[in-house]
């Protein structure tokens, strides 16, 4: 995954859009080599793939140079795979797996091929690993990079788990991890560069992407891809479901790594957990009766609806939840 | 379509994204009430949409203030109707209509509401007009403002039309205009506001959405849309195919407002014709014996592969065809 040599003296203005294009498109194919083909592969006007009965399941995502990453805190390489985890998470949410991710990239035109490179390479990786190829894309100048993923998964329409199907006495289980990226991102915000587990876990989200269907064979009633903030996406299924959740603060799993830099920042371990974003777990609701699949924590119950949408330990959330852009 | 009172004075700031979102989702359904709903519409993690057994098609584009678009160019109004045409003719181009769009919007958080609504308006109505509804999106605060549309739309695999068919003998042929955004362009430039049909065309494209299926319908072997100039995309289709395409300069239209400008700039009408790109032409090559569907003009044959992918009047084609990013 190294660049090609002399690639970091290149530039997109030196190279052009359409040696770009060639040769991000070397750099996907051979990230999805052991991957289906789609019907038609990007280079013509759309990617046609093919479907086998099943109903589509689509989501985009926007990542944009300063709000959701720096170039000086991740590598570009970290930066693809993030974004197109995030972008990839959220097909998870509904019960399957993404198969294919189209990217939009906007970069100015002194950006170093050998960057290009790295982003695309991790982009594809990342999706490699979930089993999805690029199958198209867009490529644009601009004054900072902006990347868009949308990620395209299918199913049958029976089996979509939406956020809406919880219900009293349902149990709330979370997979994955919670507070790390926001531990990790106050980290880099102080200059520093270690807990590395901490940092890494802010450069990109480490996602089992065969959770979602693990979640819905074992008959989850709801999903939701924890981006914003576990109290914030929780508060998604909530809303959505016509429900309040209490979240038990004893069930949720403490890292030692969040502990100790909570501890050496001044700052409280749980309020990282519950309001933290970027860790892309997933949060699932069952029927109380259920043995949770593999890797997912019980972390709550649902209870009517009351004035608040979440609760911790049946008193009120912390207001602060979740990340807001314009905020 | 006039903004609602006092949306002018709140930005995205005071207003906040979830808020924005909520008015957003109120502007698409509206303008989406008369098309079949997604079986999860926007508001969950991904939106699903059913598929009745055909293949998904898809594509993405890319919009960024400053590079597709100004704000004193056009309103914005314009510049979502011109987002969702340009990204929803892809689909065209593969001999189906689109069905779906997603939109991922980054803005300043000093924008105006109003602007928001408005852009939000043009690329749901440009949308509802092809037929198709937003079905998803993304929001984020960014320097500039940078619009991404994924459009979507299925077919049977068999019904597929890609830019490769192309063989010798066969005719091409354009439906659409060619030459006015590139025309509109040059007058705002100028500081100019009219000729108001070539400053139009360049705001927001004209698009007959059928014209792909008719022209699928009638036998075409290649499509693309002309986005990036005439000389460019069908030398797309060219390589694509291994075949050279021979433009007879004589058959293409040129519209009246084109002459007189070019004569006012002391420009040449066929080089804005030939190079121009933004008006989202469809380009298609028919066997020769095909009866050309409504509103399709014959402009050219294809010839053996020759050292040109594309020439005019058998003599090689004017080089600065098409434009480039990072030139």
């Amino acid at each position: 995954m190294s660049a090609t040599s002399g690639e970091s003296e290149l530039t997109l203005q030196s190279v052009g859009e359409f040696e770009i294009i060639t040769r991000i498109r070397e750099i996907t194919n051979a990230q999805a080599q052991d991957l289906p083909k789609p019907i038609v592969d990007s280079g013509d006007d759309s990617a046609v793939i093919a479907m086998s009965k099943e109903d589509l399941v689509v989501s985009v995502d926007l990542f944009v140079e300063g709000r959701h990453f720096k170039t000086d805190w991740a590598t570009a390489l970290e930066i693809g795979r993030r974004c197109a985890a995030a972008a990839m998470s959220d097909i998870c949410a509904m019960g399957t797996a993404p198969t294919s991710i189209l990217v939009g990239l906007a970069a100015p035109a002194d950006t170093s091929v050998a960057f290009i490179r790295e982003l695309t390479t991790g982009l594809a990786h990342e999706a490699a690993g979930a089993g999805a190829r690029v199958v198209g894309g867009d490529l644009s100048s601009a004054d900072s990079i902006v990347v868009s993923v949308t990620a395209i998964g299918s199913m049958k329409p029976k089996d979509v788990v939406t956020r809406s199907g919880a219900q009293v006495g349902d149990v709330v289980a979370i997979h994955g991890r919670l507070g790390m990226a926001a531990a990790g991102l106050r980290v880099l915000q102080r200059g520093l560069r270690s807990p590395r587990v901490l940092v890494d876990a802010y450069r990109y989200p480490e996602i089992d992407y065969s959770a979602g269907v693990r979640a819905r064979t074992a008959g989850a009633k709801a999903m939701a891809d924890v981006s914003d903030g576990l109290v914030a996406d929780l508060g998604h299924i909530a809303a959505a479901s016509g429900v309040t959740i209490d979240i038990e603060s004893a069930s949720l799993p403490v890292p030692e790594a969040l502990t100790s830099a909570a501890s050496a920042f001044g700052a409280d371990p749980l309020a990282w957990i519950l309001t933290g974003g970027d860790d892309h777990a997933l949060a699932a609701v069952f029927p109380s009766n259920t043995e949770l699949p593999q890797g997912f924590v019980a972390i709550g119950i649902v209870r009517e609806q009351a004035d608040d949408l979440v609760l911790v330990d049946s008193e009120p959330a912390p207001s602060e939840g979740g990340f807001s852009h314009f905020g």
